[in-house]
């Protein structure tokens, strides 16, 4: 803004409302949770369960999905690693502008790859919690809610996480839940129990 | 969802909370005011006094402009057609997303393409509200707060609207201001009347 007051015509404001004057009006925190975790493992059902509670306390939230993402913003990106990179890429950015806005953001992608959460991470900073939806592959693949687990063992879905594709375990997770073993109801109480430890909601 | 069933391990859920949802907890409607106009005409300007005015009211709102979006989500394109295009089209998707959780969305880029703008609306629907920030290329061109426009007519910026690429005006805009006649503070009170009649804020 240094080179602002050249310009005669344009009043020039006070700074913008900022992140700290949204979670003043929000009475919460604005983080990242970053739910990652195997395809059928629970992270949008997840996620979901999260955003009911929070709603529920008067929290602002948004979950980002493929169901809101892949078909829209990220449209344009299949699943190679290049493009699987710049989804996650975009998905952070995105996340971060919703931390910006004084917004709980919860993202919930298979996110394979160590160094593409990272990046996220860096984005958000303190603000990034990384949730490890651990779930064992033989569970995932006896779920297969949308068949993908059959096809991939087919041949007929190329690059599949977990089958074809790899997926990097987080090595120093905020939260590891377990969707073999708990209910959803369970791992939603534990990430709320992050939230709280983390000061983010009270 | 339906298929869901199939699954014995995960409990599934009522549907997550929505827009509505997220508009009766804040008190308002959620929606796109869509700023468009010649690079220095005001648009971020504009939106971040209306954010202020909004704020004070107590409402939810997002500003994504140059500072945000161009440095972050829209690092990797340019200026050329195309990537203009592929720019217009990630920030609508982004402004949805925001109306989706129940934030007044403020998009303050030159989106100097109609096409471009009316897919942004066609995302939208009714929730889009275009605002032509109209000013006169000569106003903009003295106050040239970068020194974008002396570059340009150098032809050091190749691409630049107004001088070297086009600018296609809004044909029907929800509202049209004009920041070489009006100060800051009336022409956000314009967009707040806009959004009174329109029945987002009471």
């Amino acid at each position: 803004m240094a080179d602002a007051v050249k310009s005669t015509n344009i009043t020039w404001h006070e700074a913008p409302i900022t992140k700290e004057d949204r979670e003043r009006m929000n009475g919460h925190k604005a983080v990242v949770l970053w739910f990652t975790g195997l395809s059928a493992c629970g992270k949008s059902t997840l996620a979901h369960a999260v955003e009911k509670a929070l709603y529920d306390r008067g929290c602002r939230t948004a979950v980002l999905d493929g169901d809101n993402i892949r078909h829209g913003l990220n449209k344009n990106l299949g699943f190679s690693p290049q493009d699987r990179e710049e989804n996650i890429r975009r998905i952070g950015e995105v996340a971060n502008l919703f931390v910006q806005a004084g917004v709980i953001a919860m993202t919930a992608f298979i996110s394979p790859y160590r160094a593409d959460r990272d990046k996220a991470r860096s984005l958000a900073g303190d603000a990034f919690l990384e949730v490890y939806v651990k779930c064992d592959l033989d569970i995932c693949e006896q779920r297969d809610p949308k068949g993908l687990y059959k096809k991939a063992r087919a041949g007929l879905v190329p690059e599949f996480t977990g089958i074809s594709a790899p997926y990097e375990e987080p090595l120093n997770p905020e939260l590891v839940v377990d969707t073999g073993k708990e209910t959803v109801e369970e791992s939603a109480q534990k990430v709320i129990e992050l939230l709280k430890q983390r000061g983010v909601i009270v």
